[in-house]
């Protein structure tokens, strides 16, 4: 089978590719091809025998998706967005990225399957961020997407596209409301929502971290290797079980930074822990209070989408796959 | 001020602009200029001696929706849509425009903005149609919108740019999900939904009409005056009460068919209510069980939108409006 991973050189583009070279399939399948699209060039998988494409191309652009669509993969990862912070500042990118070149996509699966009846598989990278304060805790599967940024709102519209071309059978689509993927691995960046892995990921390489908000924040993670097992179980789940509700809220943990600090001292001791500097930031505090403390994701966990149960495994996680298994 | 409404030549768009020269004024502010535009030409209000300017276009064509804007009209009624039978029949038709014609109007105000800082206020016709079943029963107002049609696909889509336009602070958009308008007034026509106001108004008026569903569907209703109501409602109300969920279930009358149908009884007797055909169709029984059967509303509701508490009322606003205000 043909896989093609829109977004292939981000963090979970990147982790997805390797997972699936390692797994070699997909549902039994054998993979012998892949393409790697990004805005820059992905890497090339390490240990693959089959046909490997590599494309640095931006989905928003006249005919990218065509191009794509033109070898007509069995599956398609559409991974691709400009983050929060970039949507909110550049309100044009913003929509064109993240709703038009979705559109883009979904548009020209719906033009070839009237040439020959194509019908892929469309697992889409949605986000938590189509739901907005105030919010219940644990936020129903049911609760409605009200969005208080230009990215939720493209990934919310980009939700009832998918559901759409779905229900009129365009293409097989799940979407995949990602949780905050903690413990993120690399160098701390600067994105609000960083310091949730940051104060995680550098005391336990012995750095210091900053926290600027207080402990009692609650919010919603999952680990890199559990968003990589969300997107492998979305291309094989049967959608006849998922209906016409296509957008899936992800399980995930619910937890306070407090608890988050208790896992981190469980693990790597009061050293770690005393690496981590307060220093309250009011406009990340405002932030914070608007995101999503948790969700139930029934419908998720019943179709057998599954993450972590505890601080402490996220943490684990994060020391067998990006520190070679040892502190 | 001047008042812009597209769609005027609709029901509820022939409605507003009747009751808006009535008026005279929204808010205590008089009017002095209506734009009427349609794709085909809107009547002339009869009684207005205000500028008033007719035109046939079409939203969705290039450069329309800036020459709608170039005027700046301070309240803009944006009831255009092609309707869900004809959005589920010619998918690109849909989108073209119920989406595309939306953020096309959408797009020009925030241009103009740019220009010269214009802010009106943008009243926008969505529909009940943005949810799906199942359903609860009622449906509370934080209710996800799942759509089974592209028609309410296109209504969610454009409430989501909506608010994220509101938000952003480039017009004050409220976004009103009108229920099904009944009686409405006119010949019986093709939409599956259109018994029920048939087995009303057709009887009222000594002629025979078909119901296709049992007496036990329920539904949710609101009278052509109430959806006048709303929209002369929604374009004074402080948006600063609303906040940023600017997308409102409009309260309605939840009446099973058998509620309807003792209504006409009390009103209008036996005689009316024997020239009531039960024809039962497999296919609209189907489509109506996915429908809702009614909202809470308490955002509306709380927010000073009313709408008929009885369908006896219902019926005498259709003898008051329609038919003189005698049987």
């Amino acid at each position: 089978m043909h896989i093609l991973i829109i977004g292939a050189a981000g963090m979970v583009g990147r982790k997805l590719t390797q997972k699936l070279v390692a797994e070699g399939g997909l549902a039994e399948r054998a993979i012998d091809a892949l393409t790697l699209v990004d805005v820059v060039e992905p890497d090339a998988p390490a240990g693959f025998t089959g046909k490997v494409t590599r494309l640095t191309a931006d989905l928003s652009d006249a005919g990218t998706a065509e191009k794509l669509i033109a070898t007509r993969p069995d599956v398609i990862y559409h991974l691709a967005a400009i983050v929060s912070g970039e949507a909110e500042l550049d309100f044009e990118k913003g929509y064109r990225i993240n709703l038009d070149g979705t559109r883009a996509l979904f548009e020209a699966i719906r033009l070839a399957q009237a040439v020959d009846g194509y019908r892929p598989r469309v697992v889409f990278a949605s986000s938590i961020a189509v739901v907005g304060a105030p919010l219940p805790f644990p936020i129903p599967d049911d609760f409605h997407t009200t969005p208080l940024t230009s990215y939720g709102t493209q990934k919310a519209m980009s939700e009832l596209l998918l559901a759409d071309y779905s229900r009129r059978g365009f293409f097989d689509g799940i979407g995949i409301r990602l949780p905050t993927v903690c413990i993120r691995p690399g160098k701390p960046n600067k994105a609000a929502s960083g310091f949730f892995s940051n104060i995680l990921r550098e005391p336990l390489i012995g750095q210091e971290a900053v926290l600027p908000v207080p402990e009692s924040i609650r919010h919603w993670h999952a680990s890199p290797r559990s968003a990589v097992g969300f997107m492998l179980h979305a291309a094989t789940i049967d959608v006849d079980l998922v209906g016409p509700r296509r957008n899936l809220s992800m399980p995930g943990l619910s937890a306070t930074v407090g608890e988050q600090i208790e896992a981190l001292r469980r693990i790597a001791g009061d050293k770690a822990v005393n690496l981590i500097r307060r220093e309250p930031d009011p406009m990340i505090i405002r932030m914070c209070e608007g995101w999503a403390p948790g969700f139930e994701a029934t419908r998720a966990r019943e179709l057998g989408f599954t993450a972590e149960s505890s601080f402490d495994e996220i943490i684990r996680v994060h020391v067998e796959d990006e520190l070679g298994g040892q502190l």
